[in-house]
């Protein structure tokens, strides 16, 4: 029996949330009840992806404050906020569906505090449904540019794990299962966090999907043999020319796609484009702790003490390499900096 | 305190080797004293990398027999043989140092045993001293290659701990550091089985060379940032026209390079080549366990149970990608397959 894998749910006035620190080993959902509860679960990661935490914390600063009396709500929802602001510093879409829950009191002025708690959850559920619908046409876009029974390859993890809904870059491949098309997947370990090992195997061996597990050296030999037909990836922000950041290790893959004449495909949601960044030299790439590299996940160290490290947790692929971009708004091609600002402006 | 990792050594009647499964978190030395502790040295990896095993191999027959009685010498040598030969099926120079041990017969049928006897230490320890000028050789045409100051990126490990000398490809780096040349090495950690992790950056570590390890995925953004000006790397069997086989990942640092047009040097003892095969099409890629990927070095698996994973050993980097070849005869350029026959006939 496959199926997919639920990312987050609010059901019966409750916020469940699979911990994605316990996958492959362990499916387990954790239900969020308190600022605390979801503050961990965000800074451990146990939710990730950022359209995922941005889902999570609409409906989990709801949840957390809904049983607050009138007479203190707005002060303690403002604190709140604040307070989940500083569970992952970086992540952009925390800070976006914080403020799109917040701007809830700016248009609501003169209703009452039960009748915003009620706005509160139809805009959490907004930003839900706004998640699900952009995978949905990202899907639908993305699969005009597959066939049946190609072999695909994805590195780090674009998939439902990271979204409310069907993914980003996974969600052209869950419709088109759908559709019987029978597609071939390799998906890259990505290290140091293997998220391509721990999460993409997980959510596509669960919807019955044939995937099929690489280390990231071993994308080129696998190209050369001829078994890639296209690769997908998602993105962490893309700059106003096409250039985009996303995980560790996407240019290596992007420049081996071009070598062996292999279109790489870049899932983008619009909310991702970034037009006040001319090209992605300007994109700050974070760099993380190197233990990450040498330590973790071992029982013991892999490598000798004191060794250094660089560990940078993205990379920028330059839109040169990139072949087509996939948004929620459609499919955009080279020139992209000017095809970007039509789409981004309505024009399809 | 710098100093260069010992591999092996046979002093005073002794056959010690580091045990390299233990690397980088322990060093430690054994004496093979039986056929049993050589064999089991092979076969679980304690020693690694082709010419070291060809030396150790040499060495262990001689100290493992030199206390058999004449009467029964010869026989129980072609048995021990027969034996250590079933130590690693795959490895090559396994093989053939046992038949130029065994080819000390052959030469001098006429001699005592005890005579014999000490014709086979001379030939392990022609063996070994081979391999030292072998290294020694490429070493010194290698740095005709490099420049001080330059950032060099290897893959794998081709260092003092795969041989009984200063390495193939390393050996340059060795030996400009002596000439204060100031490398600053970057080592890819080489997935599945972290060889540039747990052995480059120790040798390198303990040679007080300035090294940083990189994920596997993460060279083509120090490439991008200028970084690397050459790569260095060993190979396991090239064809006669230049196609190399070598660790798996090099076909990608390969190509990364050429897109970066960084020089991409192989290292190549002109044992390796292989004038029978045409080229890399008819190299044979031996496929390890899945198990290496999804759960070797971890405390638990990371990856789904029942995942699919494909484990290349190797990989082939076609010629078209080898900026130049070293041996220990010299550099070759291309064309290769007409400069590869006439360094192997002599000329140079």
């Amino acid at each position: 029996m496959s199926q997919r894998v639920l990312t987050l749910e609010y059901a019966n006035e409750k916020l469940m949330i699979i911990d994605q620190t316990l996958l492959p080993n362990k499916e387990k959902y954790i239900e969020i009840k308190t600022k605390e509860e979801l503050w961990d679960a965000i800074h451990k990661l146990k939710v990730r992806g950022a359209p995922a935490i941005g889902v999570s914390v609409a409906y989990g600063i709801y949840v957390v404050t809904r049983d607050i009396s009138d007479d203190i709500f707005i002060e303690e929802f403002k604190k709140i906020k604040a307070y989940l602001e500083t569970a992952r510093p970086t992540a952009v879409n925390l800070f976006w569906a914080l403020e799109r829950m917040d701007s809830v009191f700016e248009k609501n002025k003169n209703k009452s505090i039960a009748e915003i708690k009620k706005l509160l959850l139809k805009e959490a559920i907004n930003i839900d449904m706004e998640d699900k619908n952009a995978c949905q046409k990202m899907g639908e876009y993305g699969l005009e540019l597959l066939k049946p029974n190609m072999g695909i390859l994805t590195h780090c993890n674009a998939g439902s794990l990271a979204t409310a809904g069907i993914g980003t870059c996974l969600a052209p491949i869950y419709l088109g299962e759908e559709q019987g098309y029978n597609f071939k997947m390799y998906s890259d370990e990505t290290r140091p966090l293997l998220q391509g090992a721990r999460l993409t195997t997980f959510e596509l061996n669960k919807a019955g999907i044939d995937v099929t597990l690489l280390c990231d050296n071993m994308a080129a030999t696998v190209m050369s043999k001829g078994k890639i037909d296209a690769v997908v990836v998602g993105c962490d922000r893309m700059a106003a020319n096409g250039d985009g950041a996303n995980k560790i290790g996407t240019l290596g893959v992007a420049i081996l796609a071009k070598a062996f004449n292999i279109p790489f495909y870049m899932f983008v949601p619009t909310s991702t484009i970034d037009l006040n960044t001319k090209n992605g030299d300007e994109i700050r790439i974070e760099e993380r702790n190197k233990n990450e590299i040498s330590e973790m996940w071992y029982e013991k160290p892999m490598a000798p003490s004191g060794v250094k490290a660089f560990n940078p947790a993205f990379d920028v692929t330059k839109a040169e390499y990139i072949t087509a971009i996939v948004t929620e708004k459609g499919i955009i091609r080279p020139p992209f900096s000017e095809n970007i600002r039509r789409i981004l402006n309505g024009a399809n």
